[in-house]
């Protein structure tokens, strides 16, 4: 048995249990029995270490449980926060400890609960329809259940038989009730506030012995399976595991899914609850930590950067799934996250990294489809190269992803060396500083961050996708038209219609290795179809110091424009902006990390380069100032952009060591014919290079384009051809 | 024997000793004999391996000795320095390995040098009359002997009569008579450059048997003393080791001193040259070490911040010093180096690392007086708390430090929490970067990186301290008035007078533990004295997100005009500015690196706080945007501004976890009476606290002040002193 929470049986039986099971027996009781914590796997010792710590120091401050008042980030919220984090780690530390000032511990704060709980009505600082009663939302209240529960599991065999009922009738049933019947209406959505409440009275449930409140967290409140837990599974995530708000938000929503499948598979076996829908939940853990690098979340969608995997959402997530599959790969995340959790899925997982059992997770190049059919186009990720100096690159061709989503269809990012290349802004946020505005979303969020400009993908007309409105963005998906992960030559391309009236827009990315060049590239395709004349932007948005121009540009030295007045374009400064002819070198050499990145444009002397920075128009100093080049151009019946970034050299500033700081490429030229395109590359040594796209996916077609007296020939969907070798 | 340069025995001689003598026979040659590299400490065999790898490929692409033509970056430059370190290493090689192809490629080389060097004349490059032979500069010629020798050292007893003839009098004796005949301008001076060259010299006399070339070496051409080596090390370190150009500088003036005064100790180990001067060579290792945080050396004056003690010179510095004094701190600094020396000091480094034996290197607070005699001012370092985390102050009322000194008399940084908080510009150059003017130290440089508004230290009339001219600064140094470095309460205190006609500046720092505050704060008082009215400026240069603004400023949101029109002032944007009257919070909070930052100012209503941003006017993206406060005041007779810089809470993104985001200060008022400051702290828990400097630096003598109907009374220069406690 690894958890209390068990289903049917009384929790005496269960406690009975505990000195005598098979996988507790060989493992944390022993503690309690006499066996000194230094024999320990070492990150479990640390996690035991540091819940002692955080208990003590709740225990040391008395029973404190305060009548709710304040908002998010307030007094009233956080000690809240803090009773049910000392509920669920006191439980743990009893269980695994067998000390019983842990069990008094959690005992005397529920019973101090129920002494509240009763007495509590709409919470007074609540900001929409769906308010708690401990906390301003009813997320927080179920976020507390699903906590306070697992505590309770541990300890409620000590109790007595009326400290029992007190608690379970003044606190835990009418938690659950409150969230089930009186919030009924959260309850049953398919949402993962719902999945948060649904696991809290499921679990409740399950302790409590009460197969009624299970079924309706199981099944919904109609038991008929059109809501509830198992219905979520099946339409939060889509046939490959990615939740539709984004990594920020997917991370999140995991940890009551795992939690709760835990609790179903201990109690329930028989319902395979980690096998259903062909195992999803563990493809959802799995495709999280596919989402990442570095360990750090792609930020895109409302997000904060600094989201890890060292979060306590994955510290149970990890542990778990690792108890259900034994995966030596999901080991070394946890000694990345250098973090687990006190469970006996903690324990196996810092025994058997203590071990040597682990292996490196294998990070790959993967399509996510988005949506529950899977037909809501897909993020798609690029990866070349292994470890933490890969180069990853990331597609966005996913739907809106809710309120969260922001306005960027096909945008695309860039990891390499270590670093964020091509950038995503994430949220403009600073959570829970009170002094930007209590720690909620900033006004800029709205202005700046979601807004197309603000993202590496096409504006038009200067206006942001669906003209920012969400709920037409909500009702239009892209479409992965291809992906290939071949090495050497890795593909993604997409198609969005809708984001404007009349503009379909597609794009093309190409992470190739190309000869001549030192290493992987990337060869960027968009293009727009339209009737009509437009003004086409397209941004990138980099990081790092600008080393080399290789295009006369009007440098703004003493006064900076603005660019533009809406849409997020009022939040740009200009610093130059040039318009290089046809045979210029029409490429921007930047510095970041000790590496050289040129991004290069091909032109026919019709595209303005653009070089900003964010930060106009900001009152409130809320925007980060980072620089951006905005590729523009004006043109009836649609455009193409072709754009290369070219990773090289190396500049070490501590061995005063500089290599390769210039491109290698002399010179690009881009041409579209029936519907293919070709980018032919003039390298420094000589060499041509063509990367040819015939944006037809059957690998045995074979294309070919003439040009200039040229005939270019390849097969499949897109190669890369080396016209002419180096000189000798 | 330690070394193959040894005077006066032949070399054959000394190769013969190779085998016998003790410290050799315990160590590397073994490895020649037979032992497994296996055996080898760690950090040892990691070197072998890398000299190995660099040696290799050099061996692979042939003995390549091209006619000098580039300067600096260029090819044939960068080739003769491949080749000092191939002779240099190979050398090493052949005798921890005594694999003979070493040897010969170090004689292919030398050889391919002795058909070359007699051809040679002035460097077709020269851009100075201090040209060089093989290099642009006669400094490079220098570096290249004393690497070459040190190689040729190792290999010179497998040669041929006929071999060792021709490279002794084709190479190394006309280098030696070059640098020291020819160059005799250069060799004579009491400058770093002479350092490299008599070096050079010094060593090639030891290996060639010639005292000659010792002698003019050690005591210059007069031969009396007044110049050369030894006079060297008596007046270009301070007493207390400091090196006048600054961290920087000093680190790369230390090889050659180091290098050479272990060639010395082991040839004439009766001129106890580690003993000269109390020490001096081995005071100013520990000086260098001293001069960083975080491994990183401060950046004062020309300073590239990306130099570290991962440095070649240090590499060198470290294991020669080690050598000498089994100080086992320095083990502790080789091992953040993680690199060594192939030489028998780098051995023993290495073992006694691996045996366990490092101890962490004793930080400090501590006064580095400057100049020869110590009455050239001073460094102040403050440091409070142990670790990568600790705080550091550092105050540079140091003399201007020659060409590249910047003038920022008086002028402070603060380092916490493993970052930069409070931070010096350092030089506006990109090392090697062909497309950043080759490299070279930029305009911006002179015009930004070396103003006096680039620093934190006070400007007078929008004018550079002595007017910007070097020479001027050069004649005059700041006095350092007091330094304490008692625990709580640390105090530097300096003056100048002279950077401006008509104005005396005082600056006293303080680090000090204040009742009520999270952790140690900085409390700063600058006064300038004057009969004349003027402008008064004082800058904070930070980095950072603001947070929090406790006065009204207009903003400057989509036109931000240009502080000013030259000394820097034509760099910086201001993006607000805002005069807050006497009771207004007048204080700027910032965020980096999960902490907080509160910057205060005491005011009388007559301070205006600008906010700006450097970066404008800057047509080729040279510089760095980075953030700064500057407080300005115009008045007769005068100014003092009394500020306090708070560290306070806890961001942690991650764990979604913000603490103590706002300033625990609420008031902060200045008073100065009868020359003495007193400063009073109104906290948010109703505590009183003032802070009171008498200036007078007699620890028993009682001041007092009277404010307000209240006394304070305390003794010493400064005190700390709780008023009222906090409301219960």
């Amino acid at each position: 048995m690894r958890q209390r929470l068990r289903f049917p049986a009384a929790m005496a039986a269960a406690i009975a249990l505990m000195a005598v099971s098979g996988a507790s027996a060989s493992a944390a009781p022993q503690l309690a029995g006499g066996v000194a914590q230094a024999s320990l796997p070492p990150l479990y010792a640390q996690e035991l270490d540091r819940a002692r710590a955080f208990v003590g120091e709740m225990m040391n401050g008395g029973v404190t449980v305060p009548v709710p008042k304040d908002p998010g980030g307030g007094y009233t919220h956080e000690q809240h926060k803090r009773n049910y984090r000392a509920i669920y780690l006191a439980g743990q530390l009893y269980r695994v400890t067998g000390e019983r000032r842990y069990a008094d511990h959690v005992r005397d704060l529920l019973l101090a609960y129920a002494e509240l709980y009763p007495t509590l009505g709409e919470h007074p600082a609540r900001s929409n329809q769906h308010s708690g009663r401990l906390f301003w939302q009813v997320l927080n209240d179920a976020v507390w259940l699903v906590y306070a529960v697992q505590g309770y599991a541990e300890v409620r065999g000590t109790l007595s038989a009326a400290e029992r009922e007190r608690i379970d009738n003044r606190v835990f049933r009418r938690a659950a009730n409150f969230l089930s019947v009186d919030s009924q209406e959260t309850f049953d959505r398919i949402h993962n506030h719902a999945t948060w409440a649904t696991a809290g009275v499921g679990m409740t449930g399950y302790l409590l012995g009460d197969r009624d409140l299970v079924e309706r967290a199981l099944l919904g409140s109609a038991r008929d399976g059109t809501s509830g837990f198992l219905r979520q599974t099946e339409l939060l995530f889509s046939p490959d595991g990615y939740y539709a708000e984004g990594p920020y938000y997917q991370r999140y929503a995991l940890m009551p899914f795992m939690v709760f499948a835990e609790a179903i598979e201990r109690n329930e076996p028989q319902r395979r609850v980690f096998e259903h829908r062909d195992g999803i939940l563990l493809k959802a853990l799995r495709t999280t930590i596919q989402l990442t690098y570095g360990g750090y979340f792609f930020p895109f969608n409302d997000a904060l950067k600094d989201k890890s995997l060292q979060t306590e959402e994955l510290y149970h997530g990890v542990a778990i799934g690792y108890g259900v599959t034994r995966d030596p790969g999901l080991l070394s995340v946890a000694r990345q996250q250098d973090r687990t959790i006190l469970s006996e899925d903690g324990l196996l997982v810092a025994r058997d990294l203590a071990a040597g059992m682990a292996e490196p997770f294998p990070f790959r190049s993967i399509l996510l489809r988005d949506g529950p059919g899977g037909d809501r186009g897909a993020v798609a990720i690029l990866r070349e190269g292994e470890g933490p100096l890969h180069t990853a690159l990331v597609a966005k061709n996913s739907s809106q992803g809710m309120g969260h989503g922001h306005f960027d269809k096909l945008s695309w990012q860039l990891y390499d060396n270590g670093h964020e290349i091509v950038r995503d802004y994430g949220a403009a946020r600073f959570l829970n500083i009170e002094a930007k505005q209590g720690g909620r979303y900033l006004p800029e969020n709205e202005s700046w961050a979601k807004q197309t400009i603000a993202h590496n993908t096409l504006v038009v007309d200067g206006r942001s996708h669906f003209g920012g409105d969400a709920e037409a963005a909500e009702a239009v998906a892209p479409q992965q038209i291809y992906f290939s992960a071949a090495p050497g030559l890795q593909v993604s391309s997409a198609r969005v219609e809708g984001a404007y009236p009349d503009v379909a827009i597609t794009r093309t990315l190409i992470l190739a290795n190309i000869p001549g060049l030192e290493r992987t590239a990337v060869l960027d395709l968009v293009s727009a179809e339209s009737e009509a004349s437009h003004t086409y932007d397209l941004p990138l948005h980099y990081l790092g110091q600008i080393v080399e121009l290789g295009f006369p540009v009007e440098r703004h030295l003493a006064v900076r424009p603005v660019l533009g007045e809406g849409s997020g374009y009022q939040h740009v400064w200009v610093d130059a902006s040039g318009t290089p002819s046809a045979d210029a070198a029409a490429a921007l050499t930047w510095l970041l990390g000790g590496r050289f990145y040129t991004y290069r444009f091909a032109t026919d002397g019709n595209v303005e380069a653009i070089l900003g920075e964010s930060g106009a128009n900001d009152p409130e100093f809320n925007l980060r100032r980072e620089p951006m080049v905005i590729l523009r151009t004006q043109r009836p019946g649609g455009a193409t952009f072709a754009t290369l970034l070219e990773s090289h050299g190396l500049y070490d500033g501590a061995e005063e060591q500089t290599i390769g700081s210039r491109s290698r490429v002399a010179g690009m030229r881009h041409l579209r014919q029936n519907g293919m395109d070709l980018v032919r590359l003039a390298l420094q040594d000589g060499r041509e290079v063509a990367i040819a796209v015939s944006h037809d996916p059957d690998p045995a077609a074979r294309h070919r384009i003439e040009t200039d007296g040229t005939t270019t020939e390849w097969h499949g969907f897109a190669a890369v051809i080396e016209l002419s070798p180096a000189r000798s």
